[in-house]
C-alpha cells in the first residue's frame, strides 16, 4: 500500500461515492493507509492541514462522525469549527443559503456538513468555492461511511472485490449507510443482497443492483460479509414494525448466522448498535465483528479526505513533510 | 493602509464604540485590512498569539458571531474555549459576578460575551483583570459589529466618512446594531437617519444625532448607504406590527430603493437575514450588497481586536513576526 | 517545590483518591506547582503533550470543570475533543460500553468522564485501553476536586497535614466532593469533621473516619480549614429540608465563624456557590476564602494528571523541555 503523492485530485467537493472513479478510490484509500499509522503513534499529530478550517456543520445530531472529522482535522494539524443546528441561525429562520454563504464569507477549506434534507450537500457545494464533505444527508448518502466500510473490507479481503457477495440487512429503505454501499460496492464487481421484512426494502428496489431476501438463514449463504443496518426505533411507530421481538427472532444476526455463510466471513455495523435488536451481543463483542474496525477505519478514510480536498488548490511542490 | 506596530494601546476592554478615538479607530481598521490579508492566503495561521486563551461565553445563542471570534483568535493560534448558558454553572444558580471570577482564575486573556442583560460587559469587565470583549448586550450595544460595518463602508468610501449619508432601516427600537452604528459613524462625520415605523423608533429618538423618517422613498433619497435591520418576529407578537405582509409592503428594502440612493450607493444588513420582509432577494445577491463583506470584515477585525487586547501587557520587543 | 521528571507513574487511570500513595501524590502536586506558573505566563502554552488527544465526555452539564480540563490539555498542546450526552449517540440508545469502545477505537491518549452513576468511570476504565479520569461520577468520587482542594491547601498548610483539622460543612450525604476529600485528607493525618443536619449525613457516616457535629458554631471550633459544600436546591424538594431560609440560618457559613475557628483559617467552596445559603457574601469575598484560588489549582493539578497518564507509556529519554 502506497500511495503517489504527485495525484491530482481533481473534485471540489465529496457528494456521494459514485463521483470516484477506481483509481480515485484506490488512491484515497492508499492514502487512509498512509495516515491511519499516524493514529498510533504516540505523537498523533502531523503539521500536514496547518493553517486550513474546516467548518463540520452538523444540522442533525451525531456523536461519532463529528468526532471522527474533528479528530481527523485536528491530527492533520487543520482548525475545526463545530456548528449545530440548535442555537444556531436556521433557528432564527435564516436559509441554508444564506447560512453557508456566510460560512463561506469566513474563508474555510471545507465544510462538513450533515443535514436531514436529501440532497442538501449538493445544493450547498453549488453555492460556495470551498469543499463540501456529505456527512449525511436525509435517507440520500453517507459517502464517507461507504468509504470507510470499503476500507475495512479492503483489510478482510484485499483488493479482491469483485467476485465477493456482501449482504446487507435490515432498513434498507430508510437508510443513506444502505445506498452510498451498495453503489460504491457494486461498482467494484461485488455482488450485494439485501435481506428485510417487505416493509423495511426501498419501494424502487426492483431498480437497485441487488437480490433481495426476506428470510436471514437463506440470505446468509456463501456471502463473504454482512452489513447489519441501525433499526431506528421509530420505524415501529411508523407502522412499520409489527414487533420488535418477532423482528429480533427473525432479523437479528448473530454468531450462528456467520457459520452459515463462507468461511473468514465478518460482520459489519455503521453504529451505534441496538444490541440483540439488529445485531446479537455475541457477534458485537466477537473478532468477527469489524464494528471497531470501522471506527477506526473512519477517521484515517476522513483524514485522507480532508487532505485531498483541502490541498486540492495549492502548489504541489513538497508533499515530503505530509506524514 | 499600513499600521504602526508601536502603537500603543490603552484599553483593556471594549465595551462600546465611543471609548476608541479617531486615531485608535483607523489603527483598528488598517490593522484588520492587513490580517483580512491572512485569511485569503492557503494557510491562514499566524503565531501572533499562540498561548493566549480566549473564552468565548455566550449566554444568548449566536452562530455568526461566535463562529467569527473563534476563527480569529484560531488564525492568530490563540487558544478559544466555548462557554454556553445551557449547560452551565448559570443554569445552577451562579450569579454572573461568581462566573467570571471563576473564569477569570483560569487565567484567560480575553473574555468575549453576549449576554441579554444591558450593561453585563461592564459589570463583568470591573471585576475581572482581562480584557472584555462585548460581542452584544441586550438591546444596548454591539461594538464590533459596527467596527466591521465601518470596516465594510471604508472599503467603498475611503477615509471620507465626513459628509456621507446613511439610512437605518427597520426595528432601530431594539437595535443594538443601531445604537453602537449611530454612535460610530456619527462621531465620524457621516449623517445618518432611521427610517422605521413609530412604533419601532427608540422611544428617546428625539435625543439621538439622527434624522427620523417614517417613508422608505423618501428616507432613501441621496443616501450613500441603507443598512437594513433584521426583524424580529417576535415584535409582531408583542403588538408593535400590524401585519408582516404590509410591513414588507412598506420598509423591505429593494434594488429600486438604491436607485433613489446617490450613485454607488450599496445596502449592509447585519445578518442573518428574512428574504422578502426586511431586503429582498433581488437585492441580497446583487453585488450592491455588502452582507458577505460585512461578514469577512468581523473576522479581520475581531482578530485586530483580540490583537490589541491580547498582548496590550506584552513587552513590544518584536512585532515584525506578527503576520 | 520541586518534581523528579524520571518518576514512574504507574496508573493507567485517575478513579479515586484512594489509589495514590503518599509519595505519588506529593509528586503530582509537585509538578501542579510547576505547571501554574505556566499559567501565568504571557505566553501560556508549551508543547508537552502534543499530538495527544483528551476526550472530554461530560454526560451530566458542567462548566468549570469541563473548562478546566479544557483549559489544562490544550495549555500542553493537546488536541480536547468535547463529547455531551445530549445530541450523543447515547441518546439513541447506545450503551456506555459500546459508545467507549467507539471512542477507543479513535485512539484517544485520555477519556475524561463526568457520569451521573456511580462506579461508571471504573467500568470504563476496565474496558479501554486508554487513560481513563474520573471527573465526577454520581455521589461516589470526585477525585480531581480532592486533589485541588489539596493543593490550594498545601499552599496555606505546607506539607504539615498532619494533626490539621478541617470541617467539611453542609449536603456531605449526596457531596462526591465530600466523600473524595474525606478520602484523601484522613489519609495524611487531617481530623476531619462534618457538619450538617442529621437528614444529609451519609446513611453509613458510623462507618466514615470523621466526627460529626450538627451545630456550626461547635464543629468550627478550633479547626485550620472550612470546606462548605454546595446545597443542591432540589433536596428540599425531595424533603430532606424543612426551609431554606432556616438552613441558611443554622449552616450558612460566615465571616463571624472563621473567627471562631484557628487563627489563619480559611474557607474552600467546590462551586458554584449559592451565596446567603451555604456561604455568606461577606466570605465569599474575603481573602480567607481560597474559592477562587481552588479554581486556579484545578487547571494546575489537571494539567499534571494528563501529563502524567497521557506520557505514562512514552520513552522518558527527554523530558527538560516539558515546561
Amino acid at each position: 500500500m502506497h500511495s503517489d503523492t504527485r495525484f491530482i485530485w481533481r473534485h471540489k467537493d465529496l457528494l456521494d461515492v459514485d463521483q470516484l472513479n477506481r483509481q480515485e478510490l484506490f488512491h484515497l484509500l492508499d492514502l487512509a493507509a498512509s495516515f491511519q499509522e499516524i493514529n498510533t503513534r504516540p505523537v498523533k499529530k502531523v503539521p500536514t492541514l496547518k493553517g486550513k478550517s474546516v467548518i463540520l456543520f452538523f444540522a442533525e445530531a451525531s456523536t461519532r462522525t463529528k468526532t471522527s472529522f474533528d479528530i481527523a482535522g485536528k491530527r492533520l494539524s487543520a482548525d475545526t469549527f463545530g456548528l449545530a443546528a440548535s442555537g444556531s441561525s436556521i433557528q432564527k429562520g435564516e436559509t441554508l443559503k444564506d447560512t453557508v454563504l456566510t460560512l463561506q464569507a469566513m474563508n474555510p477549506d471545507v465544510i462538513v456538513l450533515r443535514h436531514c434534507s436529501s440532497g442538501a450537500p449538493h445544493f450547498v457545494a453549488e453555492r460556495v468555492r470551498c469543499s463540501v464533505i456529505n456527512a449525511g444527508d436525509g435517507w440520500h448518502a453517507h459517502p464517507t461511511q461507504a468509504l470507510l466500510d470499503c476500507y475495512s473490507l479492503r483489510r478482510i479481503w484485499g483488493d479482491a472485490f469483485a467476485g465477493k457477495t456482501l449482504l446487507i440487512l435490515g432498513d434498507a429503505a430508510h437508510s443513506r449507510v444502505a445506498r452510498s454501499n451498495v453503489l460504491l460496492l457494486s461498482s467494484l464487481g461485488v455482488k450485494v443482497r439485501l435481506c428485510a421484512p417487505r416493509t423495511l426494502l426501498p419501494s424502487a428496489v426492483a431498480n437497485w443492483p441487488v437480490e433481495v431476501f426476506s428470510d436471514l438463514n437463506q440470505a446468509v449463504r456463501d456471502v463473504d460479509a454482512v452489513m447489519a443496518l441501525r433499526l431506528q426505533l421509530e420505524r415501529q411507530q411508523a407502522g412499520l414494525l409489527p414487533d420488535l421481538r418477532e423482528y429480533a427472532r427473525r432479523y437479528c444476526l448473530g454468531l450462528h448466522h456467520l457459520q452459515l455463510a463462507r468461511p473468514g466471513a465478518h460482520a459489519l455495523h455503521p453504529g451505534p448498535v441496538n444490541r440483540g435488536l439488529e445485531i446479537a451481543d455475541d457477534l458485537v463483542d466477537d473478532p468477527l465483528s469489524l464494528i471497531l474496525d470501522q471506527v477506526s477505519a473512519g477517521v484515517a478514510v476522513r483524514m485522507a479526505l480532508l487532505y485531498l480536498l483541502a490541498t486540492r488548490n495549492d502548489a504541489h511542490t513538497d508533499t515530503g513533510e505530509r506524514a
